[in-house]
């Protein structure tokens, strides 16, 4: 039997899932956005993923539909499950990634760790929550943010008018604590519908501009106990929400030592990418045995350290692989990965994998290595 | 500018350059002998490669063609270099791929320990030969021959009449001292247009009913100079043929510990499919940078131990993919790689590599996950 996956979005996600569905022998197929996507080779249609003909079209040749982002709307993932399609991540848990106040309501409801947060409608609320909260919050609207965007620090009720006033009737802004963090983690995991759960050691994600640009993995001095802290509260977040396929829980580590999820993707995540490189198993692989229901691969890190960067923006002119010859020659350990979209500034188009066994070599190869492919 | 590859033939070395391929964002197409190739994700093209104007018409679109396999004859490689098309390996170099005799005649030129041998060109010949040679010996017909079939062990010199009537006028078999070796090794590597060129460590083949079986990486006991010896053969058969992209030397160990030169592969190559999982850069990649003349990567092993085994024949009901559950429940560190290909007696349908510290249990490990594919 041959096994199928459809992948729903064209994006870089999906075009790093090809290249362990071709090694496996899984048939691969996308649904992309458009024409000349990063992951056209697998492209097996064109369609609007809001549009629930499309999408069920696309589900009548796989043997399950998964994603390349969180955007499918609810009511096209019900017409799939009604339509008796296998969906992982299924609509009950990607409620949570779609919906951030949604998201924080479930986490309070499992106990998990996280800022100070309420749902506010208004400035006054909004303003009641900053007093309360030390003088400063963050907003998010609770739908549509990602990389940043949809996030604001604001110091007063007034800050996020704008965005009260863009609200349906009843609608709510999330508002949360500004959580004086000393890093940001990530912990990936993944999950079988039958249950099956592993847990890629916590890594340490460096963002600038409210982007994800290094990842450090493991996370430099994460002792054993917040090796096991991070995978637990990935692990119970990833049963909690019936997630299936891979989990990333963004996560603060503050000053005095707790951890605070911030975010959660519910696909693979540029905090993992470094597990192509540098684990066992990588996110994408393990990505497409969660979704099949296929027993999951051995985590474990490859080598003591991997760091990832991203290239953020490419070249000003020409494309990125007119700066191989001279990244390469220069950085022959350097594992490099394009996306085949074209350069924008802070768009992410590539990143940079190098492992080894010192830490400050490995972060001074991927960053040199990197920077090759700027500007 | 997109950098784009053609491979000529459609199995699983066209195949296994596809995952690199999309990673690096190379444009990777493939001319595919038929529908439904082990590569046919990247075939852009079916037809025949002995037809000139169909290879031309394929080479049109992309900066060079290199091949999955060696038997693209002169007259097409010609006419492509006619045309001004970058063909990676050259025709000059492919000649000693395709031909045993030119290619035994090449390496005593360069002074490569091989075994004795000679062109005979009749029984009588072939006798006398046999009879220098301790009563038996090894006849290859020159062309033609792979995994095992044209290879024929004698001891007479009428044991080889069929193949000697077979023969064009003037033609000749190619005999050889049958080697008491006490193992097979092999050397990888890979060279540049430009002349750089870099080694993997030797491994050890394990070969059964002449057809490789296992891989193992590095050779067990090789000590720091049969390391530098192989190397240095690799290298120099590379540079003195003129070789570009990967080669493979395939060679005797013999008792009085010496190493003779067997056979050469003049692509990504079976004894090098290890490196997918367990180096740095793998046989793949690095054939596609060769080919492009890019800077080559770093051929450092990943782990201590790597060993790869191949699947041969394949599950005698269903396919390979109804054994992953079991397989990857027993397993969960194996890598296993899967070629697309209907299960076939004696057929190579995938393979297994698993990497660790302990050579007993990564064997172990290798060859108990690749029985799930058996029977």
């Amino acid at each position: 039997m041959v096994l199928r996956v459809g992948v729903v979005g064209g994006g870089q996600l999906a075009r790093m899932m090809i290249a362990p569905a071709v090694e496996l022998g899984i048939d691969i197929r996308v649904l992309a956005e458009q024409e000349a996507m990063a992951a056209e080779i697998a492209a097996s249609a064109v369609g609007d993923y809001t549009d629930t003909g499309t999408v069920l079209s696309f589900a009548r040749d796989v043997d399950v539909v998964t994603f390349d982002h969180e955007h499918v709307p609810q009511t096209v993932l019900a017409a799939l499950v009604d339509a008796g399609v296998a969906v992982h991540p299924g609509p009950h848990a990607l409620q949570y990634a779609q919906d951030k106040l949604e998201m924080r309501a479930k986490l309070a409801e499992l106990g998990m760790p996280q800022p100070e947060w309420a749902a506010v409608h208004g400035a006054a609320e909004l303003q009641d929550f900053i007093d309360a909260n030390g003088g400063r919050a963050v907003v998010k609207t609770p739908r549509g943010g990602y990389d940043g965007k949809g996030v604001r620090v604001v110091s007063a009720g007034s800050d996020a008018q704008d965005w009260f006033d863009a609200l349906d009737e009843g609608g709510a802004l999330l508002a949360e604590e500004l959580v004086d963090f000393t890093r940001e983690l990530a912990q990936q995991v993944a999950r079988r519908p039958s249950g099956q759960i592993v847990a890629w050691p916590v890594v340490e994600t460096i963002q600038r501009d409210g982007v994800c640009a290094e990842v450090l993995a493991p996370a430099p001095k994460a002792g054993e106990k917040m090796i096991e802290v991070a995978a637990r509260i990935g692990v119970d977040i990833a049963a909690g929400l019936d997630v299936t396929g891979a989990l990333a829980v963004e996560m603060f580590e503050t000053s005095d030592e707790r951890i605070l999820v911030n975010e959660l993707a519910m696909r693979p995540h540029n905090s993992g990418h470094w597990t192509q490189d540098g684990a066992v198993t990588s996110q994408f692989e393990q990505h497409l045995r969660a979704v099949l229901d296929l027993p999951l691969g051995e985590t474990t890190p490859t080598a003591d350290w991997a760091v990832m960067v991203n290239i953020l923006g490419g070249p000003s002119d020409g494309g990125l692989t007119d700066r191989f010859a001279d990244a390469m020659r220069a950085h022959p350990s350097a594992k490099i990965h394009t996306y085949g979209k074209a350069p924008r500034p802070g768009r992410k188009v590539g990143h940079v994998t190098v492992s080894g066994d010192d830490l400050d070599d490995v972060v001074y190869e991927a960053r040199a290595a990197a920077s090759y492919f700027g500007g």
